[in-house]
């Protein structure tokens, strides 16, 4: 770790992230669908303007805070590809201002949620949310035509459907990436012929999700929201192959403790990596400076290492590639954006929770 | 859900937290202890306000950001329980300039961060960090006396040890509280002997975490360190038997989601209840109205819950007992302050990450 820094804190590389945005742009482009980055990975205003200027159809969020930050920074269009409620306290209020300031599209799964949405927002641009199989969130493909009726007599613009194939994270190596990738296409395909006479225009049919779009972008898919590509992380190394060389953000630690051979204690815990894991990843993140080493637990200030065969003492510095970036950044109040060894600028992660 | 608010959100019941704080303070007397709380819980300027006026002898902290954030406030006394690394950056500023604030100890494990911490703040108070049996940070008893000498030639003024029995959040039920709370007993009271002549005055034994300090306090401790008590938590429910009434904090949420019968999506996602679960806890909090379904998964913002019996529609409140509430409160800005059926206060979570 080249920088003189106080830790933990996380660190984005100036150079790979734009190589990451860069790459990603060219994808969408060459499967000729909208890339319309999903923000919830950064919530980071700069590096928003940056997946705009490098050709980004709008930005993707979770929230309406998200929305309500990338708005206020002048973002033009931005979809909330969520369920949102949008029937209490302060919420139709709120959605009838940010429906000023940016061109607005939110996604919506049933009756009750998209009548809370026309009563706040008359004329919404809402997406129709399909489940391709993740099971979350979405209603089966058969119901589509049924709820943008529905919809529209309520008085929303229903410009399309959209589904989140999110069981590509089932396994590692790619094993559940193609059924992802399969399911989602023939999804969207079916919402497509079920909207026809629905929607003003030809539908917009959106997916992806960064294993998904870093596979393939493809017809019938018009738009894809990956968000993870900006940073990459050790799952998506697993997922996809991803190269360590493409991950951009690490969390810089040092050694708090060894007192046992063979293993030391980092003071990047649950507060920075977050407890996320997928079932199939062995321990909490992957030690750059001591790859042979597992993080086999964390506490809130803690990560306990075992299994070091390199020297670490105490006072050391290392670099952690999380197992998960999207809550990492969330943990965060800024990151350090270093241009090699220098650190040369610091962006809040202004629509952090 | 009797509050017209927005969700997520995190409310505190403030009857309850004073019934906590009260019932830990009355513990520890009784026990012949200090209470020295573990602020990480909460991060909350009020509440530690709250804790040292029910009678707390100082706040314990993980960190150096929540040390500077209590004794800014005015905390007279703070000690961060936690072997800091104290050599580099503006680290031996800020050490310095903090003592200047508050009666400051820190935690010790090796003589390297002893040797860190004696540059920086020449005279510190220091307190031996003992492993009892968690195998986190922390020696054996046996070197204790070796590295007390160590610090008292660095300098620093050795004031005891302390010991973090984690262990006890190892099994359900209570079944390996009275190994942690044993060997906590045991390590402090071996320590104590070691540290005879190099303490100026009779050591301070500072053990404790809630699901112990709930069961006993008592000889040799002569403090202890709780810091979930003032929430509690579903955790702590499966541990010691806290009653569900004792539980001061929840996470108010809403159902965005139901197309399947007996499920439902809520909007408290990862980024609301953190991913933290201990291994023999099934699923990832209990939703006070329908305390038969599971939420079975969580994405960073939904909750997905199986198992429902209790109708669940679309912009339904409810409210959820995480598994673990440190991380939840941290993930938080703020505490929505209920007395009852009224939202009576937001309190900012100052010092969290």
């Amino acid at each position: 770790m080249p920088w003189d820094i106080e830790t933990p804190a996380v660190v984005v590389d100036t150079t790979r992230l734009e190589r990451n945005l860069r790459r990603m742009q060219a994808a969408a482009q060459a499967g000729g669908a909208a890339l319309r980055p999903h923000a919830k990975t950064h919530k980071c205003l700069e590096i928003g303007r940056r997946q705009l200027a490098h050709g980004a159809a709008g930005l993707t969020v979770a929230t309406l805070a998200e929305a309500e930050a990338f708005a206020a920074d002048g973002c033009p269009s931005v979809f909330i590809a969520y369920p949102l409620w949008a029937g209490s306290g302060s919420r139709p209020a709120r959605l009838a201002a940010l429906r000023e300031r940016t061109e607005l599209r939110v996604g919506v799964d049933s009756g009750a949620a998209a009548a809370a949405l026309a009563a706040a927002a008359p004329g919404l641009r809402v997406l129709i949310e399909i489940d391709s199989g993740q099971h979350r969130s979405g209603i089966p493909v058969a119901e589509a035509a049924g709820l943008a009726a529905e919809c529209r007599a309520l008085g929303l613009d229903v410009i399309g459907a959209f589904t989140h194939p999110g069981h590509s994270y089932a396994k590692p190596q790619g094993a559940d990436i193609a059924t992802a990738l399969a399911g989602e296409r023939a999804a969207l395909a079916a919402a497509g012929a079920a909207l026809a006479g629905l929607t003003d225009q030809a539908p917009v049919l959106s997916g992806g999700s960064t294993p998904t779009a870093e596979t393939e972008v493809a017809a019938p898919l018009t738009e894809v929201r990956p968000g993870t590509y900006v940073f990459g992380d050790r799952q998506q190394m697993a997922l996809t192959g991803l190269p360590e060389d493409n991950v951009a953000l690490v969390v810089a630690a040092r050694v708090v403790s060894a007192t046992r051979a063979g293993a030391a204690v980092l003071d990047c815990g649950s507060k920075t990596l977050s407890s996320d894991r997928a079932g199939w990843l062995d321990g909490h993140g992957l030690i750059r400076e001591a790859p042979e080493a597992t993080i086999v637990s964390l506490s809130e200030e803690h990560a306990v290492v075992r299994g070091l065969t390199t020297p670490l003492r105490v006072g050391d510095p290392v670099t952690v590639i999380p197992n998960h970036v999207c809550p990492v950044a969330n943990l965060a109040s800024e990151l350090l954006i270093a241009d090699g060894d220098t650190i040369a600028g610091r962006w809040p992660v202004t629509a952090r929770h």
